[in-house]
């Protein structure tokens, strides 16, 4: 039940109930996975309704880091899986589970699930940092899977799929890790400020929201991201001198 | 998501808690099996905690049929799963989830599979009445799996391996046509021509190599490589207008 890559991280974005918590703890270990992080939990942590919900996998929830944002908790990742409905508003690749857990096992980076509060679902400016959305084909007349089972069976197609990979499959380079990416879009977004490029300013979000799309579906490695950074430098910076072209 | 042969019935074994009946409807209903069947309920049935738990499954619920055997159960099924973990005192035939998936729908007649009562699991006198026993392969120090969660682990698994299941993987955007990217690819070249940033000249072509790559691996639409397009020209243009900034 293990290939070279690392087992994926689950990450609840802004979880409401502690027993929830515990429940995706326990769905976890069931299949191997055992890093949990937790952004803004609704209730603070450690909360005490999670450890009974969790049946015994107490390490989990030991271990269970907690963030502020989503930004921050995926910055070690390189590639990342938004478990959600299709979003019409992003036009993010959307793929299947048996995908997802391949594109797992074939990258030599760290991944990341995230999960959405049990309401509401993952909301649409957590969703379009993620390099992949992963929807679960369910019963279009009834779909109701709540927050442990979406768990439960993303972490039973990684397990599954886990001894059939092939070290071959290995990509040439590894993702930039999300922080890198993060880098790029920060810098652009700078220059794009300078030139008033977002404006109408009400337009402004969905504008971020498609510049992030476009640049985490880019799949560039670190050395890729330096490379691009490197051009946007190049034709942004004489402007930026001050040094008017002969 | 259906196959030619019929979906299996789901049948509980003296089952313990009307709120896991009802969770156990909710989970098949995800992945569109509606045929539940009752052995031997211990606190009868219709259960009035089954409905709340069942999130809207009623359907299910309702055409629930009771019996007092698991003979009498799957006297019309022609192939038989016992979900459980493997017992040393039978020697049916144990399979995974996938191999009981593709046994069901491979075979013209009617498919069952068997789950225990919550606390113990199925006894050994039931199991013995499958062709088979199905096992999910799960952590071997932590295999805490509850009822609903067998059921829709194995549910999906069927559901997953039907025919006629939709592909939910597609790109939402068509990559854009070769002729944009290159269009794309010359106006950049274009501007990061002027800024001198090919040099040195014996590195011009290696360079122009990776820039390619880049771009070619991003798999962008053509609305997106107009996107890309947009912000290198408000980045450049400035510049290239001779106005200085203020």
């Amino acid at each position: 039940m293990s290939s070279a890559a690392p087992p994926p991280v689950i990450i609840l974005v802004r979880p409401q109930l502690g027993q929830n918590i515990g429940k995706a703890a326990r769905a976890m270990l069931n299949f191997g996975l055992t890093e949990m992080r937790l952004v803004a939990p609704r209730d603070g942590w450690p909360n005490p309704d999670a450890g009974p919900a969790a049946s015994g996998a107490d390490i989990v929830l030991e271990q269970a880091k907690v963030f502020d944002t989503v930004a921050e908790a995926i910055a070690d990742c390189s590639q990342v899986f938004a478990s959600t409905v299709r979003k019409r508003d992003i036009v993010t690749p959307v793929v299947g589970p048996e995908q997802m857990a391949s594109a797992i096992h074939s990258t030599a980076g760290r991944s990341a699930i995230l999960f959405g509060p049990e309401r509401s679902g993952l909301a649409t400016e957590d969703a379009v940092l993620a390099s992949h959305i992963v929807t679960v084909p369910i019963n279009p007349e009834f779909g109701s899977l709540n927050l442990a089972q979406a768990v439960i069976l993303l972490a039973y197609e990684w397990s599954r799929s886990a001894p059939l990979v092939q070290p071959t499959a290995f990509e040439v380079e590894p993702r930039a890790p999300q922080a890198e990416l993060d880098g790029l879009i920060e810098h652009l977004d700078g220059y794009l400020s300078q030139v008033n490029y977002f404006n109408p300013p009400e337009r402004m979000q969905a504008t971020r929201n498609t510049i992030r799309t476009i640049f985490t579906k880019a799949g560039w490695s670190s050395r890729e991201v330096k490379a691009v950074r490197g051009m946007i430098r190049a034709i942004a910076q004489p402007r930026l001198r001050g040094t008017p072209q002969p």
